[in-house]
């Protein structure tokens, strides 16, 4: 017997959403595109919701199933890969995909056997930069500069067309980088801590005033960094072996 | 003098619309992909509609510059190309264009100073075979079987976006990190062997037996990673600090 193959499709996250009829209409567009995986982090008016569950009318199971998460980061512990959407420019070095790059993408490695997320923030500010930190890379969809926004189910909608759109492209070439074990959120978020409370102990984090953006900086830097669990574990490694260093005197 | 050139975007024209909501929303959404040209045939609640106004919201002059007409026939009468958007298989015996496909003939046609026109049907019941007639292809938008109804504003978005995305067709493949000050191979070197001196020291590389393997792999993760030259400055400075913490005792 043969393992079933693991489901490649993205889940889309929305992180504190506000509005329960956009939560509804964002599951119904996610099922227009075939797509099912839900995750929703503090949701503003509680769960289950009576609005969200009303809008979403035939696609109400995606409401069902859905993972509910107090944080981001609790939301994409499990992913190997995230896309944060985003309009706006910021100062975070990332790779910058279009809709239609990142579908291709998160469909190339779904089909490795990744799991794949794409954040969407709330409606009113977008998300945060302490959610952005979280992600690999950004999608931006191209709007008019001088009418730019575009609501969080219209963002949506979006992603999901184009999640369908990249069924019917050229199936992908690149086969070298499957079975690479790529570390999980989590597994980055640890090394991240890791790092952080040894060099705030060692005084890198200064002076005081800049401490909170070095940190984010930094944040941001590894969550960019394509890293295997070896990779982790060998960054781990040198920094206990400085501290040990230190400690020997 | 010459003449100045036509205007190659095409007019998004609305069928008989029910909800004010949902013209308004169609205003936004044509806007945020700088579509401008909007056409209403028979609109339920007669013109001006206040509903339409108030979601348009910074959309309001494609309301006010609409043109109103009482017949499909009267919205498309000046137009040398007409697309019907549609979900539903038709027995009528037309080219069906999947949304990219159709934008891409529009701005074609439009280049060369054709008008084109994309039809969108009422909500509840989409368009008329009568009005199907009047059309030269179909639009499709590729949508779940099973879950397949898209409302007339997300039609609208998906056609706009299209639009949009016809003009400068990205390079479809990602990362436009243009303008990111990548670091060079001489820089990446530098850090490597900062690493590798400094772990040494501190005994990292042990057994004796395996430091000729963990340095090379060490050497190759560092190539793997695709820093800025702020970032080898980043962790240049955690290796100085965490070596300074040593001195410190």
């Amino acid at each position: 017997m043969s393992e079933p193959a693991p489901d490649p499709r993205p889940a889309f996250v929305l992180i504190r959403p506000q509005m329960g009829e956009n939560i509804g209409a964002a599951a119904r567009s996610m099922l227009n595109f075939g797509l099912e995986h839900m995750r929703v982090t503090a949701p503003r008016d509680g769960w289950p919701n009576e609005r969200a569950v009303a809008l979403a009318s035939g696609a109400g199971r995606l409401l069902d199933d859905a993972m509910i998460c107090d944080t981001t980061e609790a939301a994409v512990a499990d992913c190997t890969f995230v896309f944060a959407t985003t309009a706006r420019n910021r100062d975070l070095t990332k790779p910058v995909f279009t809709p239609e790059a990142a579908m291709a993408e998160a469909r190339k490695r779904g089909a490795r056997g990744e799991k794949v997320a794409v954040l969407f923030g709330p409606e009113r500010t977008g998300l945060e930069n302490d959610d952005i930190v979280l992600a690999n890379a950004i999608v931006s969809v191209p709007t008019n500069p001088d009418f730019a926004s575009l609501n969080l189910a219209q963002c949506v909608l979006l992603m999901g067309y184009e999640w369908r759109r990249s069924d019917d492209m050229p199936p992908a070439m690149e086969v070298e980088l499957a079975g690479t074990d790529w570390a999980t959120h989590a597994e980055m978020d640890a090394l991240s801590v890791h790092f952080e409370e040894r060099l705030d102990q060692a005084g890198f984090f200064w002076p005081d005033a800049r401490a909170p953006a070095m940190k984010l900086h930094l944040r941001n830097l590894w969550s960019r960094l394509p890293l295997t669990r070896a990779d982790v574990q060998i960054f781990h490694g040198m920094m206990r072996q400085m501290v040990r260093w230190k400690d020997r005197g």
